[in-house]
C-alpha cells in the first residue's frame, strides 16, 4: 500500500512532516479504513472567523430583518446591536466569553435561535445556501465560499485519497453547513457535525414538516465535540484539527495507544494574508506545548491561504 | 443504469413487486445517489422483538447481576421483577404502555439507564457485543444473531447494490447495536440511529473517556425517528420499513413530491416461523390501508423468515 496524494499548498516543515508521516503510517500499519475517521472544528480552522463567524453575519442579517418588520425589537438585543450595526455590543461580548461572563452570550443565544423559530428545515437550507453563494466577506474581498483555506482543503482531499472519512464538527450550525459541504470540503452533509436547534415533527399527509424550535438541541463545543463525534461515528477519531480552546476536548480524544493519531491546532499568525490572533486559542497553545500536538502556523506552513 | 441483485427469500406479490418497481423507479429516474436513503426500524423490523426485545434480555441479565451485588435493590422495581424473573409485571407493563399509562414504563426507564451508568462507551460496547455473540433466543432456537429475518437482510443488500445508505432508525439503544450492525446487517456503525443514553466527557492525558449518564439524550421512537434521521443525514429517506406505531412518523416522512419513495410496513403474522401479533401495529396498520404503505406479511411474503 502507497500513500496517495500530496500537499503541495505546505510548506516543507515540522507541520507537513508531521501529517505525512501520520498518514504513511496509518497505511503502512494498515489501520482498518473503516477506522480511518478524521474531524475538523469549521470556523477558524477551514475557513475563516474573522472579523465574525460567517454564520453570525447571516444571523445578524436576519436579526435586521425582524427588527424593521417590528419595530418594538429595536430596543432589544441583540435586534438592537444588529439593527444599528453596533459592533462594539458584538465584540465586548466576545471579550466578557473569554473573561467568563456569559449574561450577554446568552442573550444573542436567545436571540439566535428566536431568529429561526418555526422555519423548515428546507427552508432554512436555503435561506443558508443562498446567502453563502452570494455574499462577499468584508474585509478580504472574496466571496465567502472562498474563505476556505486551500491547504486544509488539499490536506482534506489527501486524507480521503488515503482511506480516511472527514467530518466536521464545528461549535457553527449543523445545517446551515451542509447545503455547501460537499461542494466546498469534499465532505458530504452526513458527516457534518454541528451545534443544531431542538427539532420539530408536525405530521401531515405530505410527509409531515420538521422545523426549527426556539431552543438548542446541543452546542456542539467544547466536550460536546467528542462526544457529537462518537455519537455520530462510533468511533474515537485518528486525526483532529482545531484552532482554539472549545477544541480541546477533540483533539485530546484523538489520543490511541495502538495506533497513529495527530492532533492539528491551526495557528492564526499570519495578518499579510489573513488574521494575526490567539485571543481564545491560549489554554488549546499551551496544551498543543505540553502535549505534543502539531501547531500549524498560517504564515510559515502554507505556502498560499486561500 | 440497470438495476442490481434479486430478492429471492421474497415471493412473489404485492410487496416484493412494489420494491421493486420503486428501486427501478428510483435507478430510471436516475435520482442522485447521495439521496438514496433507506431508513429502517430494528427491532421487529429486521430482527425479532418477541418474546421479549433483544436488549430488553441484556438489561435485565445486568440488573439481576445489580441485584445479586446490592441486596437491598431486590425490593425495589425494576431490579425486583428482573431479579425474581416476573416477567408478568413485565408484561403487564407494556400493556399498560399501549393503553395510555406509562408509569410503570418510566421506572423501567429509570432502572435501563441506571444499569449502565457511568461505564465507558468501549465497555459498553463489549458488553453489548458479548452478550449478542454467546445468548440464545429462549423459543427459536438460535442465537441472538441469528435472529435477523433474511429477507430483509436480502432487501438492505439489493439496495445497497442500487446505491442506496441503509440506516438503522431504531427505538432500541445505537450504542447496542453497533458492534454489530455490519456483520448482521452489512451496515456500518456511523449509519445506526438510535435510542442514546446522554454522554459525559471527562479530559485525560491519554486520550479522554466517554461514559454513559444515568439519563436520556434522547429515545428515538415516535416522531423523533424523522427528526433522528434528518439530524444524522440532512436527508428525507425514500424507502423506510417499521413495524409498529413508533414507526408512524418515519414512515410518514418519506413522502416526497418529486421522486419515488416506499413505506414498507411488516406484519408479524406468521406465529408458525416467528410470531403472530399485531400488538402496538394497529395504527400503523390503519395508516397503511389509508395511506398506500406496502404492508408485508411475513406469511405470504417472505419465502424464509431466518
Amino acid at each position: 500500500m502507497r500513500v496517495s496524494g500530496a500537499l503541495e499548498g505546505w510548506n516543507d516543515g515540522a507541520a507537513r512532516r508531521a501529517i505525512v508521516e501520520f498518514v504513511e503510517r496509518t497505511v503502512s500499519d494498515a489501520v482498518p479504513v473503516e477506522e480511518r475517521v478524521a474531524g475538523f472544528d469549521n470556523d477558524g480552522t477551514l475557513w475563516c472567523e474573522k472579523p465574525m463567524p460567517i454564520q453570525l453575519d447571516f444571523i445578524l442579517r436576519r436579526l435586521v430583518e425582524m427588527a424593521e418588520a417590528k419595530p418594538d425589537l429595536r430596543d432589544r438585543q441583540p435586534w438592537k446591536a444588529a439593527y444599528e450595526r453596533d459592533y462594539g455590543w458584538l465584540g465586548a461580548l466576545m471579550a466578557e466569553h473569554y473573561a467568563g461572563d456569559d449574561s450577554n452570550v446568552k442573550i444573542l443565544a436567545a436571540g439566535i435561535l428566536a431568529a429561526y423559530e418555526g422555519i423548515s428545515v428546507e427552508d432554512f437550507e436555503a435561506k443558508s445556501d443562498a446567502f453563502l453563494r452570494t455574499v462577499q466577506h468584508p474585509t478580504l474581498g472574496r466571496g465567502y465560499l472562498e474563505c476556505a483555506y486551500a491547504p486544509m482543503v488539499e490536506l482534506l482531499g489527501y486524507l480521503e485519497a488515503n482511506g480516511f472519512s472527514n467530518y466536521i464538527a464545528s461549535g457553527g450550525g449543523r445545517d446551515f453547513m451542509r447545503p455547501i459541504s460537499r461542494e466546498v470540503y469534499g465532505i458530504p452533509r452526513e458527516r457534518v457535525i454541528g451545534s443544531a436547534s431542538a427539532l420539530e415533527y408536525t405530521s401531515g399527509d405530505r410527509g409531515g414538516t420538521i422545523t426549527h424550535k426556539a431552543e438548542a438541541d446541543y452546542l456542539d463545543d467544547g466536550p460536546q465535540k467528542p462526544i457529537r463525534i462518537w455519537s455520530r461515528t462510533g468511533r474515537r477519531p485518528l486525526l483532529a484539527a482545531g484552532n482554539s480552546n472549545g477544541d480541546i476536548a477533540m483533539l485530546e480524544f484523538t489520543h490511541h495507544q495502538d495506533k497513529p493519531f495527530r492532533p492539528l491546532l491551526i495557528l492564526h499568525d499570519d495578518g499579510e494574508r489573513e488574521f494575526d490572533y490567539t485571543s481564545g486559542a491560549e489554554q488549546a497553545l499551551e496544551q498543543a506545548g505540553t502535549n505534543g500536538w502539531t501547531v500549524v502556523s498560517m504564515k510559515n506552513d502554507w505556502a498560499t491561504v486561500f
